[in-house]
């Protein structure tokens, strides 16, 4: 195969690039009155307008037959049939089974599909004895609160969902009203942070790792048992109040969990990828069976899309492509996602592990270095917030940054503060529109003229007022955020993000670079503890170790040598 | 002034830059067993290692001479004795005098400081009042929680500061316990997440905005007015449950608080260095007179560490020098900040604020473009948390990113899970270290054939496992976080930015870029609220009338044409 960057449409683009370097964004408005229709995608419950990109027919054009070239259609039916793609671990790929009502999809000579049926029926029938109370603690008391341990793939997914769709008035009526916190960090403040407002007897765990060896987890879990046992001043009972998601049955039984107690995980199924799975219990937890079985719907009519839509209308691979447009030929290193929307506040920390993890790789699925770049650096936070923290650079920096708008037109029904969503929506639409257009001098001086400054003042200050405009953005509107547009949102930007590894042909789905970090840290711990001379490698850096020394120093009560 | 690109000491950064492209950052410290102790500096209760970046002495030396070129000392004079420098404002920049103790600063005519020095103690018996329970709400109930509503910089530096120095077991025995929560952003739900839980008789609204204009901040407070009343059911008694920080008197006594209950902010306080003022009433209520004191003294001992160390031992000079020299010279687009300290979660975000609206321009003061790059992204998350959601990418993509690590060596004082604390404290050393050494293809290959592996499997999969190190990183570490060492951190970061701005030779404290934004969004929710076609100007792009169009046949009944 040539290297990505050898082939033909690899180069035409490279032209286009250099032949629109001068063209404003705006003026491309200006030339086509249908650019609106032309560059948007309805799909599966979302709208898609990404005609405030940099493109042209050509450009579009170019980037779908590098994506032929590049065999997409091929690599996407491999993914959804169960081919073993991550090729380093050698496994199959298979999040989409998860929501898949197919009746079976044979893996290495199983058929995964009952075991996707069980396992969902299995956290049914264990939702509804929580939600309705029959569930109860050692003492006999109905589960309150809900704790979910777990990091990464474990913690950012569930918790973004589960953030976004909590009704906060809900007093559960018809069901035992159940709040779920989740614990992800080492840092002993943060499972205080969550435990310090809870009851012992009405709270129950849920301690999520496939490995069941994570440091964080591990540590969280074993000092949730210690409080436990301290607040029902007792540990008889304990197994009515930690539950565990993990394919690792015998560490999950040395815990002290039973094995009735443990959900199953599947290693065809990765971290960031698993909410969709058992991983994602505090979800159906929060919100009930019916609105999980809701999210995995929308997934899947996004997955149905995805698998049927024609190229060029095909929601997740128009994502994609601008995505690859603008992080290879527009040279624009970070793509700032802001849902305006205080519901989705956690989802760009969600989509960096989503993108970041799969797609920062710099190697080819055969071990070649690859020259050009991959993921961008994703982040960004709730709109309107935004607006009063970052986006100045945005719209005045000289480093241009992509953007992906998100907004439902409505409000959450029930809303009682629903009066305020106009000026949501407009702001959203406001960025956007100045992202794109910018503003001139001449624009900028007849208003300061206008303001009453005198032309000398005007002159001066006018540059400082001046956008250059042409900073490229997407807008995801939805009419509301439920649990199936959700569904429908994530299933979208997991499918984008194949679409960009597929044609950078790099492996999505190991993350061989966080192991480095681990090991060394279990050394460095070691070399803390210690009571001599910090027990490091002689080579050691004298940064690591002066770092360490400077610890030992400290906790000796000889701060500062 | 010649230009800063123009500049000798440029060309030789420029210089020194190419000549270390292919020197691997950990060989650096094999040639120099003192460069850990060479490149770290202690001061106000912080220590900054910066020797994980690829500087050497010739570096440094052309860094300090830059810095002396741009006449940087001058210009932290100008700051701190109230020069105009906000010169498209007209303003002094005076954030430092909040936390000064000096007897009397003069600003235009006007001395300061008796005015500073008035409102803190007006600060002081306000909280006083409500922490001791002498203030009351209308029905005689002492207030237990705080709302405060403000947007940017009257929200993220006062809530990073809040959760930041939070002991989450205080009981209030000495004191009324009161919760500070806050809402900023537009989104209803931001506001009904934060009011379903309160008590309208025990709970007190600050409103903050320098105008009292804000769009977010004036909607949430009208609403939580309405809502009052109706917790209240009278509007009588509404002065005891509302207070605002604004210096714009006629618009505050019109929204109906008293004179008495506004607390004053001047225009030489730029809203993003606002949390030294009244501005950071919500941190004075959360923990105590004291405790904002502690982080003003803080505060204090950097910012006289900034007047009097030398330029080679001054720790924001240096840490914004490495800025300048990763940004300009290595080219690295984007700084990742990850605290190793859940109560820490925020500061990225308010850090967004305080770089990115500063720096985020391109234009000098005089009125030039400037070709080279300003503040770059920031962006990140707590740590261990980073380390399973981006780090991949940072350890194996093929963008280079900085960062800054920080890392407490104590735990809160009387945090019941102490025993956490040197995993995680052992993480951050143990990422930045794997950042720099990287790991080559001779030490995975002998790990992967320890592990059993065939040569043929090893030689297939090793490329995958190879990173490269020689991502630059500074660490940041402080006894313990408390009030002191935290307002260290944090004017740490402001001056840090100062610098940059200084030697960039822009405006850090205006946001000119933010206002075309607004008013856009008050074209478009005209708009939007129309019944008939669209009212926007004709030659609006299509992308703006249709996505209007698209909320507005949507709310009509008709979505999807």
């Amino acid at each position: 195969m040539p290297s990505l960057s050898a082939r033909e449409n690899w180069r035409l683009l490279g032209e286009s690039a250099a032949s629109l370097e001068e063209t404003p964004l705006a003026s491309l408005f200006a030339t086509d009155p249908q650019r609106f229709s032309r560059y948007s995608i309805e799909a599966a419950g979302l709208f898609l307008d990404y005609s405030k990109n940099l493109i042209t027919e050509e450009v579009i054009g170019q980037l779908l037959a590098l994506a032929s070239e590049c065999e997409l259609a091929d690599q996407v039916a491999a993914m959804f049939s169960g081919q073993p793609i991550n090729t380093t671990e050698q496994r199959a790929v298979l999040h989409t089974a998860l929501r898949s009502q197919a009746d079976s999809l044979m893996v290495d000579g199983t058929d995964v599909m009952p075991l996707v049926r069980e396992q969902l029926a299995r956290m049914g029938r264990f939702v509804d004895q929580v939600r309705s109370g029959q569930w109860r603690g050692s003492g006999g008391r109905p589960i309150t609160d809900v704790v979910n341990i777990g990091i990464g793939g474990s913690d950012l997914g569930p918790k973004m969902v589960v953030e976004a769709l909590a009704d906060p008035t809900d007093s559960g009526v018809n069901t035992n009203p159940v709040k779920v916190h989740f614990v992800s960090n080492v840092d002993g403040e943060h499972l205080l942070q969550t435990l310090v407002n809870l009851d012992g007897q009405s709270t129950l765990f849920v301690v999520t790792s496939k490995t069941f060896t994570t440091l964080e987890t591990l540590t969280n879990a074993r000092s949730a048992r210690r409080w436990l046992v301290d607040q029902l001043g007792s540990d008889q009972g304990l197994e009515q109040h930690f539950v565990a998601v993990s394919s690792n049955a015998a560490a999950v039984a040395e815990f002290g969990i039973a094995e009735a107690n443990r959900f199953e995980i599947w290693d065809w199924v990765g971290g960031r990828y698993s909410l969709w799975s058992a991983v994602g219990l505090g979800i159906a937890l929060a919100g009930g069976m019916e609105q999980f079985n809701a999210l995995l719907a929308g997934a899947r009519r996004m997955d149905h899309h995805f698998l049927t839509a024609p190229m060029e209308q095909n929601m997740p691979v128009i994502l994609g492509l601008i995505g690859i447009w603008n992080r290879n030929f527009l040279d624009i290193p970070s793509l700032m996602v802001m849902p305006y929307d205080q519901r989705l506040a956690s989802f760009s920390a969600y989509l960096q592990q989503a993108d970041m993890e799969s797609n920062g790789k710099s190697v080819t699925l055969d071990g070649q270095p690859l020259a050009i770049k991959t993921a961008p650096v994703v982040w960004g936070a709730a709109g309107t917030n935004g607006q009063h923290a970052y986006m100045q650079l945005l719209h005045q920096g000289n480093e241009r940054v992509a953007s992906d708008f998100i907004v439902a037109i409505q409000p959450r029904e029930g809303s009682p503060f629903a009066d305020h969503h106009p000026a949501l929506v407009a702001n959203c639409f406001a960025q956007a529109e100045a992202l794109m257009v910018g503003r001139s001098r001449s624009a900028v001086e007849s208003r300061l003229l206008a303001d009453g400054l005198s032309q000398a003042a005007a002159g001066q200050l006018a540059p400082h007022l001046i956008m250059p405009g042409g900073r490229p953005s997407n807008t995801l509107m939805m009419e509301r955020l439920t649990a199936e547009t959700l569904g429908a949102l994530i299933a979208l930007y997991e499918q984008k993000i194949f679409v960009q590894g597929a044609l950078w042909g790099i492996n999505s789905f190991d993350q061989w670079g966080v192991e480095l970090g681990k090991k060394l840290a279990a050394e460095i711990i070691d070399a803390m503890a210690g009571d001599g001379e910090p027990d490091l490698a002689a080579d050691r850096d004298s940064s690591t170790a002066g770092l360490v020394q400077r610890y030992r120093q400290t906790l000796a009560g000889r701060s500062g040598d």
